[in-house]
Order: C-alpha cells, then sequence, then structure tokens
C-alpha cells in the first residue's frame, strides 16, 4: 500500500489545532460510527439532530434537536465546539459560511471544498478544470440539450439531479429527451453522463488535516446494488502496485486542489483498459471505507475526527491481507438481532455493526466486516450472514448467499448478487453514504 | 492460542437470551470502553453513576445519577433494563440478589460468582476447595494470627483487607504483627499471604456466557507499577505452547466452577520453576485485558457485553504476532491532550485511549496499544509515548523511556521501569481494574 504524507503547515490563524469539541451535522449512521472512537481519543462530539430517534442521535452522549437546513440549529451548535463537520453533504453553503465568517466554529470540510460534494456539475467543471479523468458528461438545461447529448451516446444517458441525491436517489437513466422533465423543472440544470461500460468500481479513501498532511487507504473494490454500495473487497482484487499508486496518487491530488479536510472518498469507474474515471466524491466516511473500522489500523471514522480536529493522522495499513464488507440492506426480517445472534454464532471472527435503525426494504440497517486471508471465502462468510441478519434464521437457514430456495424471502432480498468478483454490468452508479 | 468452547446450554427460565438493553452500575473508565462497542452491537447501555462527570458518564448516552450501593438507584436501574453487569465488584450481594429475587433483572455475573471478586477471604477458601494453586495464606483475626502467621515466613506477610481494595488500596506488607491493628479493627478478619517469590506476573483472562460458552485469550504478561498495573505484552513472551494450554484450562475451570458470566480475569504469579499461583480474580474487563481493544479480533469490552446479553462469543484471535499495552498514569502533566498529538505524530501505528478523567499522579488517566512483530520494539514505542502523553511534550522530549534526564519531569513519573522483560522482584501485587 502507497501513502503519502506531507508536514502539516501552521494552522491558518484562528482556527483550532487539536481541537476537543467537534459537533456533527446529521445524525445518521456515519455519525453514529464517529461516537466510539471520539469517546477513545478523548473528545466530545455532540450531534445535531431532526430527530431524537435518529440513528446517532438515540446512542450520542451529546445530542441536538435541529435541521441541518436551519441556520440557527446550526449556529448553535457551532456556538458549543471549536469544528462543525458533517454526517451528509447537504448543509447548505450559506449556513456554513455564515458559521465561518462569523467565528462561530471552524468549518470541515469548509464550504469552498464542500461544494464539489454537494453540487455535481460544480464537481464535473473542476475536475475538468483540474484534467481529471471523468465520464463523457453535459450540463442539460431543456428537452434539447438532452437531445443533443443522447445522439452523441447511441441513444442513452444517465441524469443526475446536481444536489440532493443519495444513494439510487437523483440518478435515472433515460432513452428519451422527454423523461427528465420533472428534475429538470425542479433543478433548472441536470447533470448528464455517458453509461461508461465499466467492468467494476473502485474506490480510494483518502484523509487530509488542514495544513494539507494527507494520507491514502489502499484502494478498494465495491460492488452496488440497486444503486446502494453493497460490498466491499480491500484492497481491491488484482490491481497492480502501479494502478493503486496511480489511484491513490489521483485522491490525494483532488484532495489537495479542493482543499479538502476530513475523510474523501473518491468512487471511480474501472473500465476493461485498466482506465478509471471519476463517478463521485463524498467529503465525509463513506460506505467503502467501512471495512477499515475493524480492517486497518485506524478505521475512517477515527480518521475522520483526527483529520478535522487537527490532530496526526493515524497509519491507513490493513489490519490483513484482506478485509471484506457487506452491507445489510433491509429485508425480510423486521428485527435483525436473531439473525445477528446466529451469525456471530456461526462465525466467531465477524464484526457486526448495527445502526438502529427501523427497518425497510433495502435501506442501510447495518454492516458486516471479516478480515483475513482470502477474499472469496471472507465473501461467502460475509453474505452468510448478510443472509441469517436480512432475513431471519428461519428464512436464511441453509440458503446459500446467491441462490434463492424454496425457503427464501422476497426474490429482492434473497437473490442477491454472487460474492465473487465478477465484472459488473454496464448502468448507473449513484453516491453512496 | 488454544481455546475452549462448550456448546450453550438453554438459558435458566425467565433469563433473557440476546438482552438489548444492559445496565452498567459504576462510570469508570471501564464502563466508558463499554460503550462504542455497545452503540456497533445495537445494545443500550445506561450507566448508573454517582456523578455526572464521571469518566463514562460524560460521555453516554444514557446515564442515572446514583450510588452503586443504594438499593433504590440499582433497583431503579435494574427495571430499566433486562440485565445489570458492572464496572467494579463493590455492589453489596444483598442488593444484587434482591434484584435477581425480585426479578428486575438478570444480574451478570450473578451475586454467588461475584463474592468471590468482592471478598478475597471468599476467595482464597474456594479456590483452595477446588485445588486450585495458591500462595501459602491465613485467615487472621488477631495479633496473634498475625505472629504465627510472620513465624511460618521469615517474618513477612502480605496483608489484605478482604473487601473493598483496589489497585494499591488494601494491601500492606507487614514484618510485625502490630501492624495491621487499623485493619483488624475496621474488618475483624484479614487475609495474610506469604510474599510469592515470583519472576514474573501472568493474566489469563476468559469469557463464558450463562449457560458456559466459554473462550480464552492469549495469557499476557503484566508489570505492576505501585501496585497498578502498568504495562501488558500479549502474548507472554516465553510462555510454551503447554503452559499457555495449562494456564488457559485452569482460568476456563474457574469460571466454570464459580460459575462467572462475563469477563474474569485470573491474575497470577510465575515463579522460577514455571509454577503459577493465583493471586486475584476479577469478574470484569481487567486493565490485563485492554490490550485487546485494537490487539484481538474481539476486544473484552465487546466481549464481556456479548457474555453478559448471551449473544455468542466472538473470536479471540490476536490481530498480530504481539500487543502491548502501557497505562497512563498521572504525572506532570494536567493536561494529556498535547503530550497525545505529540505522541501520535510520532508513531501514526500508536492507539491512544484516553479516559475523560482529571490528572491526579498515579491515576489510571488511559492507555496506550500497538500491534506488531516484536515485543522490544513495541514495547520501546508504547512507553514514548506514554512519557510525552503524562509528562508533556516538552518536558518528555527526547527523554528515553526508562532515563530521567535534566529535562524530565518529576523523579516518580520520569524514572520508569525499564520496558523490557525483566524479572519483576517479588513484592506484593495488588488488584488492578
Amino acid at each position: 500500500m502507497s501513502t503519502t504524507a506531507q508536514p502539516p503547515a501552521p494552522s491558518a490563524a484562528g482556527l483550532p489545532r487539536g481541537a476537543r469539541r467537534i459537533g456533527i451535522v446529521g445524525a445518521g449512521q456515519l455519525a453514529r460510527m464517529m461516537l466510539g472512537p471520539a469517546i477513545e481519543l478523548g473528545l466530545t462530539t455532540p450531534v445535531l439532530a431532526t430527530d431524537a430517534g435518529e440513528s446517532a442521535a438515540a446512542v450520542a452522549g451529546q445530542m441536538r434537536l435541529g435541521r441541518h437546513d436551519d441556520e440557527h440549529a446550526v449556529a448553535a451548535l457551532a456556538r458549543d465546539v471549536e469544528v462543525i463537520t458533517f454526517d451528509h453533504e447537504h448543509v447548505p453553503a450559506e449556513i456554513l459560511e455564515a458559521v465561518r465568517d462569523e467565528g462561530l466554529a471552524a468549518v470541515r470540510p469548509g464550504p469552498a471544498a464542500l461544494a464539489h460534494a454537494q453540487d455535481k456539475l460544480v464537481m464535473r467543471e473542476r475536475l475538468r478544470e483540474l484534467g481529471h479523468p471523468c465520464p463523457r458528461w453535459w450540463r442539460v438545461g431543456s428537452r434539447e440539450d438532452l437531445a443533443a447529448a443522447l445522439a452523441e451516446t447511441a441513444g442513452r444517458l444517465v441524469v443526475k439531479t446536481p444536489r440532493g441525491g443519495y444513494d439510487a436517489h437523483g440518478v435515472r437513466i433515460i432513452d428519451g429527451p422527454d423523461q427528465a422533465d420533472d428534475w429538470l423543472s425542479d433543478h433548472g440544470e441536470l447533470l448528464a453522463e455517458e453509461l461508461v461500460p465499466f467492468t467494476r468500481e473502485l474506490s480510494a479513501q483518502v484523509a487530509r488535516r488542514p495544513g494539507g498532511e494527507a494520507l491514502a487507504y489502499p484502494v478498494v473494490q465495491s460492488v452496488q446494488k440497486d444503486g446502494v454500495c453493497y460490498e466491499v473487497v480491500a484492497p481491491a482484487p488484482d490491481l497492480d502496485a502501479a494502478a493503486q499508486q496511480r489511484i491513490q496518487a489521483l485522491a490525494l491530488a483532488i484532495a489537495e486542489d479542493l482543499d479538502v479536510v476530513g475523510m474523501l472518498a473518491v468512487e471511480l469507474f474501472e473500465t476493461a483498459d485498466g482506465a478509471v474515471s471519476v463517478n463521485e466524491l463524498a467529503m465525509r466516511p463513506h460506505n467503502t471505507g467501512h471495512w477499515s473500522m475493524d480492517g486497518a489500523v485506524t478505521g475512517q471514522f477515527e480518521q475522520h475526527l483526527r483529520a478535522v480536529a487537527d490532530l496526526p493522522l493515524g497509519s491507513t495499513a490493513p489490519r490483513g491481507p484482506v478485509a471484506v464488507m457487506v452491507n445489510l440492506l433491509g429485508g425480510a426480517a423486521e428485527d435483525l438481532a436473531p439473525g445477528a445472534h446466529a451469525a456471530q454464532a456461526a462465525d466467531p471472527e465477524l464484526k457486526v455493526h448495527l445502526y438502529g435503525k427501523s427497518v425497510r426494504p433495502g435501506r442501510k440497517l447495518g454492516h458486516v466486516t471479516l478480515v483475513g486471508e482470502d477474499a472469496t471465502d471472507l465473501l461467502d462468510r460475509a453474505h452468510r450472514a448478510e443472509r441469517l441478519i436480512i432475513d431471519g434464521p428461519s428464512v436464511a437457514d441453509a440458503v446459500g448467499p446467491d441462490t434463492g430456495g424454496p425457503d427464501s424471502g422476497s426474490p429482492e432480498t434473497a437473490a442477491g448478487p454472487a460474492p465473487t468478483f465478477r465484472p459488473i454490468p454496464a448502468g448507473p452508479s449513484k453516491e453512496t453514504r
């Protein structure tokens, strides 16, 4: 694994170095998974939650109720801490600029960096300026624009809302210029992209401090399911050292160019010739980095806190030859606990992470990880655990990870993808958390 | 590493299997370090704290104020959960028996088991009945008893209060029969033990579920400093496989014989002939097991929760060839953060765990761990980090771990033991948390 580090420059005047109180805007599972590492680091991390029952709100030591798009709620959190950071990228820039300009707290990542994770058109424009590889893309504001783009792409396009999307939301494949009228009406302009004929998706995580110190994690392979991150293998199989270093360098360059502080995830398409292009950016811990909680010396949640607190970064070295992560997406079981216990009993090395969320089909409810020697074996075990947990032990019992037996649950939940490194069919991929 | 597992028997009637709400009596650092794993397991873990500023109380998602020896406070916690467990062993047995008998919550470990960790005379009597190796010991109730015991031990004895001791408290070396009058007056009976001429101290941790499933961790070597756990190496260096298995079997037998549920730590003396004898028992996560947070697949805090919730136990396999733990005992620095940052900067693999406690000399304020290949190297690095953190970066800068240079802090804090596997001089050792 290749990593690079630059000596930190002095912090900008007035910004806290080694901050101890970090406010987290948003209280989903990403905020939740920061809480354990924050306790060990001795950091205080109040969360801003819309509802006291949200994933992080229910377990946080300190919690404020308020919306992420309410300037007063965000300002009240900011006044109580030295740094604010994020569970998601949906806080309006003007709210963050006000927090920064009024000196209420440092904003990490800052609003100028965050714009590239908030607005896909801003991201594409900037990556083009920087010369980083992207799919062919168009800024479209009308049916005519869409028709013109469709004429260049064999009649199919991926269309994305510039803002507000997550997981499968805000992404659509169209084959006619009238199939995005609703979004054009709502958003004015959309991002249209070619369908990249990718053979697989990769993801590169890096962490960066305010002064510029940055470290890269091993590049991972990810598999999406219905537009949602589903399976990750770290490091990406069959990725040679030169390619790994090239991709890490790309992610580090983006972090530097955009002045990211915290974790940055760069999701990538890899095509048959080995080339990569940037799909999405996320400036926070990311689903494709969950493996690091158990599989790296410093998990991404601890690392994000260290980066935004302006503490020295921790080693990104893996704890074993291979780590895998499989998401627990809502299925037949209304209660995950019985299946989790069955999975833990079947595999003592399994690490189960539950988010405390109510079950809805396809919803991210948790994930499992395994660290070991052989990716195929680890994926097989992780998918067995997944089935037990999301289908429930009585349904999933004896059903393999990629077959829907007579006793299996609904077709959507029982017929998951095969847990192997098969090529992924070309199609859209969406941002994941 | 040898471990044994027995298939779980059905839970006793009325006791929750796979409990989800675990109340923790006490809010010290042991309760604190359960909080992160509880979040990931999806368990709710309210803590009973005497003061809202206590180590775990300050960061817990749910906290009740009340004393561990107030039957009403413990009962109120118990009514709110399915299982109660402990940060320490000082809850009076009658309070726990009432919780159990009234069916308010399962008590794990149960009061009958816990008695052996609460009362050293009960522990010694029971271990003798079971035929487990102990130092020579006497139940003493008078100066005459002490004089008789002193006559058998070359004039020196370790005297311990049966109850209420921790770390260096409640342990004294005497060379005259009138040197324990105060304790005789307070306690009536004391435990007197020979000074074991041990060459080092070992500790064996095991986890056990209600039905009997049990797993052993690798046996570790521990070093005490002023009666407080200071340094641990896992696995214990130069302990052959047969000895390791014999000691693990001893700890598993004690857990079974005493019907322990949760983590059990068996602290042992090893003498020059390789024989071991039991020094102390603790029925909770223990300082000598902190290495497992970063050095084992399942850390002891997660494992304790799994055991008391009656969930399947996790693998106790180590994550690397060697793990070390060094305690951060209060020294010159009044604020640990600057030194922690310096230590993190110097060693990106270092894992720092801070307890959020105010600094007092010798007080347990946190610990550091490292996992790697070579114990000597890891200990050297861990002690460098320790110095930076407890002396502060300006004092500790360039001072080695076992030398007190001209810029070093107070003699007590700067002149730590050499970070090597030297034989430990004979002397008393006391229970540690």
